[in-house]
């Protein structure tokens, strides 16, 4: 395998820090801590500034700096007041930046500075344990990571990282819902080197557990009764809690699939993903020809929401609308959202066929419920919508009735005309809809915008191709 | 229920024979006997000749006669002796009738005799219990309903009799798969009158189970060990046996429920349908336009085998037909088979859409087992019918591939050009398909068939209609 380590450390030297990079960070991130402690102290608001995450941490990649600055205030603080007081001290303290207001579990402000991304977070200053709200838990992250990642460990987390963010999984953002820096670090602490990480991982089950403390030893019947999700990280600090619970499993077993195929052929584009032009419309016609699929496309509006919420409320409109689909027999061979996170929002999908058979078969009850059978013969023997039968077969009655919708598109406009709550669709995507309306675009309609918008077209290209790009190395 | 009574009365009056006819049919059955008995000692063949069947146990039905001669030889005669030297002794006994050779269990000759039909068969004089051939138990069943039905009973059989025939459930042959004269007869036993067998029949259950010497008293768990089917009715004669094996659950299922629908309604239509006129060439293209089903048919020439035996080849075919359509993702609403029993054989589907996408997703396996995800990406990286992917959805592996198979028409035609065989076409209508060809008429190619075939066209119209003639009482 000295191929594998031949790569990781071609790795390595790219995205460990260099000292000037270091001390340049290092510099502004006291330099930012600064300004929020005088804000503070000139607001007359008691707060424990510090830098915390990756750069306190020294888990960070060169040239992919983060810094993070936490407020730990008072426990007596209200929520209302850790919202909006302290932001408001945070917005003056960056005044003069570009600054971004954002939504985790709770609010924060995110600032340009320098070219370097600042995120200044409220919090509590609470004994471990008495949690008031989820960024409470950060600082004694840091200190648990400083206290037990050596050199080794913060380059083989550096390399885990890189690694993660190639293959598209890295990140607890509810965008991507794959794995954070913090549950990188855990992984590192427990396999010990980067290499072990993705063997173990190559094997890994349903509910994989990592109980890094030992917390559950003896005892692990008891994590399947107290977590269920695909990925269980026991947070090191807070034995009540799943680490990875925003962990998908498609991004969960992304990572698995990609690190065993690492393994088997090692190779620097897992790291460094080569990204491919779109193809021109030419081409794109001639991919959707042969594959005689239908794209239907729903292009929305400005959606008020700040970004997490933005992706939050656009997945759970896909997945409603794609139930609603399938459930009127529309086979859904794909579906994604995309958004500019401005005023573009889109949600694709790839259908077998958008039309559908004049009528279908409908299975009843068996004959042996009498009740049931005297409801489906009452209600179907008149019915208008009754095109045959209702007969018997094996034991069972079946009638067939014309569809009450053949027209996928004509379905969800139907449904997203007003609004679309009724079939599931996100409260903030539904105003969008009434506010500002929505266009549904079959195949060709859609390549003026593929034409028109250079990172739809990416995603497009993406979406048709299907495939993690790593899976062809 | 005085309208109940009221209906079966005069149905009684109806079926019940009057004293010359029955006169008429015991002179000829008795005449029938000799005839036989007579050929039978010439040829120095020692059987005991004998009446039986309905007319033997007076549950006949009026103008329905049917005369069964049954000749039972000694048990030291070969099966092959059975079925050839005793037939042909029939056969020189009718000389001058018309003959038509037929098999049900085992081989019998039908004739016609003055309008009636006149079955003789075979079968071996054995001691009860000692049974060589199907057949041997039937003048035991003979015996034994003489000695347990009373003129009541007889009527009430005779009732229920008509009462299956009008709902068409009638006849063990495999054409029908329904209730023969013997479980008629056993069931009225059972249950005493005509009404209560249709109100208890109203709450069967799956593999309701009627025990009427009460064989398995006390041990009933054992008669769900021995005996798998819709309806378990033991042999009062063989408690090893299910009179009722031949009873298909769509025949006992529509028993089940015409039985509910009479005992809420009852009318003399049940007893005697009205047959409604095919609809003409216009009318019937209006019906199909309005379903916007395709209706898909394969005709086919002589097969070469006797009644029963074409029926059950067809039913075979049909069958595998139409898994064959549905593995390769055709909706079949519906089908059947028709014959004129001669020249004309006919499999007929009701196909929501007679062709499909060009590409459909394949669901692949857990991304957590290794080995068959390996297998999986091998196998669809490559390949040139892969479209897109393979991804990960949640926990699996999803490919899209083109279908091999989007014409249905062309899906039949390709399988049955070389006779059927490897999709589960039966022998006898394979041979037919390679000797005389076969035609697929889709849609408005039916109709010329329908208009010239009287018969045909009664079977199509009953199949668009798909509902019992008795459920619109």
């Amino acid at each position: 395998m000295k191929k594998l380590e031949h790569v990781c450390n071609s790795v390595l030297r790219r995205i460990r820090p260099k000292s000037l990079e270091r001390e340049k960070v290092l510099e502004l991130a006291e330099r930012m801590k600064l300004k929020v402690t005088n804000a503070m102290s000139e607001s007359g608001l008691d707060a424990e500034v510090r830098i915390d995450g990756s750069v306190a941490k020294d888990t960070w990649l060169s040239r992919e700096a983060d810094i993070d600055i936490f407020m730990r205030v008072s426990p007596t603080l209200t929520r209302d007041e850790l919202e909006t007081t302290c932001l408001r001290v945070v917005r003056k303290a960056l005044k003069g930046y570009r600054i971004i207001e954002r939504y985790a579990e709770h609010p924060y402000v995110e600032a340009w500075v320098e070219g370097t991304r600042v995120n200044v977070v409220p919090c509590y200053r609470v004994e471990k344990g008495n949690w008031k709200s989820a960024t409470d838990r950060t600082p004694f992250h840091t200190e648990y990571m400083k206290r037990h990642l050596d050199e080794n460990l913060r380059d083989e987390t550096r390399l885990l990282k890189k690694f993660m963010k190639g293959i598209g999984v890295y990140g607890a953002e509810i965008k991507v819902g794959g794995l954070s820096g913090m549950l990188c670090e855990t992984l590192s602490l427990f396999y010990g080197t980067f290499r072990n990480t993705v063997t173990q991982a190559s094997d890994w089950h349903r509910s994989e557990t990592i109980d890094v403390e030992r917390y559950y030893e003896g005892r692990r019947e008891e994590v399947g009764q107290l977590f269920d999700a695909p990925l269980v990280v026991i947070d090191p600090v807070d034995r009540g809690r799943n680490a990875a619970a925003a962990v998908s499993g498609r991004r969960m077993w992304e990572f698995v699939a990609a690190s065993r195929a690492f393994i088997q052929k090692p190779n620097l584009r897992f790291f460094y993903p080569t990204v491919p032009k779109p193809s021109d419309v030419k081409q794109l016609r001639s991919t959707m020809a042969r594959r005689g699929s239908v794209l239907l496309l729903i292009q929305m509006g400005k959606v008020d929401a700040v970004v997490d919420i933005l992706w939050s409320q656009l997945y759970k409109t896909e997945r409603s609308l794609r139930n609603l689909l399938q459930e009127n027999d529309f086979e859904v061979s794909k579906s994604a959202s995309w958004s500019d996170e401005e005023k573009c929002n889109i949600i694709l999908f790839e259908l077998a066929s958008a039309a559908l058979s004049k009528s279908k078969r409908h299975l009843g009850p068996p004959v042996s419920r009498r009740e049931e059978s005297e409801k489906f013969l009452k209600k179907h023997l008149s019915r208008e919508d009754t095109v045959s039968g209702p007969w018997i077969e094996d034991d069972r009655w079946i009638v067939e009735k014309l569809r009450r919708n053949r027209s996928a598109e004509l379905l969800l406009e139907a449904s997203l005309s007003s609004g679309g709550r009724a079939v599931g669709v996100a409260g903030r995507v539904a105003e969008s809809v009434i506010k500002c309306g929505f266009k549904i675009l079959l195949n060709e309609e859609i390549t003026r915008l593929y034409r028109s918008n250079r990172q739809f077209s990416n995603f497009l290209c993406s979406f048709l191709k299907g495939r993690p790009g790593w899976i062809d190395l």
